[in-house]
């Protein structure tokens, strides 16, 4: 298929030494997924295809429509980038939940409430635990994560969230366009094999930690998250509240730790 | 403020040596911008405070609600996180559009609609003109963004979009912690200035460029889009229908050129 003289399935690259080539077009797919409760469609969201249902779970699970792994009774596999859920009989979906959702992109986590005091479920905080990692373990997540990413580094467009143990064992890695789709995906696997709450795990995120980040760990019950960048202030403000370890800019061998600082074992004195 | 002993307005820094440090507490701030329509709740984003006019009128624009500045009557100056805008007697919303948004993440550029067909809004395609910029032209945008983006170097959280003449003269740049918004304000103040179409400009993102980039330049007129990171495929092929001119990885020396070369002037020959 040609367009405009352009080769359309080729881009072409203005090298460091200023010449031009065409090169094989290869980026990170992006399409839209609708979401659909029985015949009701739910919400639309911008992802990569793949894991589709766990993509569905994980976000009914962080949007708090279904708590336990029962209350779903059976997703189908996605067909025209359409998936749909069946609750398990019993299950009421509340209707003033769904209306507000509607298309997310694929940076969304919180798209589709009409009102900022929406944005909030109301996951419980974190429990006290004798949970704690060490630094080594922390240290080490980063090429773990990606060792089994290898669409990052191909595209540049893609992001990865990755679940260990808190010995650092990857569980789950999971990889799509949008960071908030990624989480989901890999705390949908988890749920769906009935693992949560994932109490003695550590989630690491590519990107940033949003606010929507933290709340996706809070309601899969990970009391640690590492983020590869910045977290916001409502990210901080959040995991301060729930009582998570909230891990910026893990880029060893530094970081920054910004909430609930007992989790780490500290090799040196403040 | 204390909290677990830790000062709640610094942070824990483990520098590269090993040792830990106290750090101030310095991150993009992310709160919700609740945008009504006289008093009805029309969206809520998440967003980096600042510039919240701008930011709605770029938002209403983009999601097609208004075409013509004289559309909006007035905007009110953000208050406690509300920013509340007018429209024009004769003006009607249209409710089904409304109905459709909801919370939009930091990230989020086309939240808040019901199906994967109320995504596209029927923007023109960018029309035949003979614009066409100079590689060193295109190569001087990312250092004059950074010039100007005093936060995101210290803070690493934020992103910026930069609307540039064709002979690379910055004239509009905006900040937030996502994306979508940043792009939405630069374009939201030259709506408000009357300044559309921006059919002799370019437009720098600091991140990458999605299908609702491409989408919201395209609401202004911007017939030349230029990312800093990756394109997703949707956005290169709402690119190419819209005859807009898409460059990604815009990194000198390198860029790439994923539609429309058209319109930017070769040094050499492919």
């Amino acid at each position: 298929m040609k367009e405009s003289g352009i080769d359309s399935q080729k881009i072409i690259r203005r090298k460091r030494d200023g010449e031009m080539e065409y090169q094989p077009d290869d980026l990170t797919i992006e399409e839209p997924l609708e979401i659909r409760i029985g015949r009701k469609a739910l919400a639309t969201t911008m992802r990569t295809p793949g894991h589709d249902e766990e993509l569905a779970a994980g976000f009914l699970l962080s949007e708090a429509i279904v708590r336990k792994r029962q209350e779903i009774a059976e997703i189908s596999a996605s067909r025209g980038n359409v998936v749909a859920v069946n609750l398990a009989a019993g299950v009421k979906l509340k209707l003033n939940s769904a209306r507000r959702f509607g298309t997310i992109s694929s940076s969304c986590g919180i798209c589709g409430k009409e009102s900022i005091e929406a944005i909030r479920q109301d996951f419980p905080a974190i429990g006290s635990s004798n949970i704690r990692i060490e630094i080594d373990t922390l240290l080490s997540l980063p090429a773990l994560l990606r060792k089994h990413q290898g669409d990052f580094a191909r595209t540049g467009g893609i992001h990865a969230a990755g679940i260990f143990d808190i010995d650092g064992k990857l569980k789950i890695v999971r990889e799509d366009i949008g960071r908030h789709n990624a989480l989901d995906k890999a705390i949908g696997r988890a749920f769906l094999d009935g693992l949560l709450p994932l109490d003695r795990h550590v989630v690491l995120v590519s990107g940033r930690a949003s606010f929507e980040i933290m709340q996706k760990a809070l309601a899969a019950g990970i009391p640690i998250v590492a983020a590869v960048s910045a977290p916001s202030t409502l990210a901080v403000s959040f995991a301060r509240e729930s009582k998570q370890t909230l891990i910026g800019f893990l880029r060893p061998p530094s970081f920054n730790i910004y909430s609930h600082i007992e989790r780490v074992i500290l090799d040196h004195e403040l």
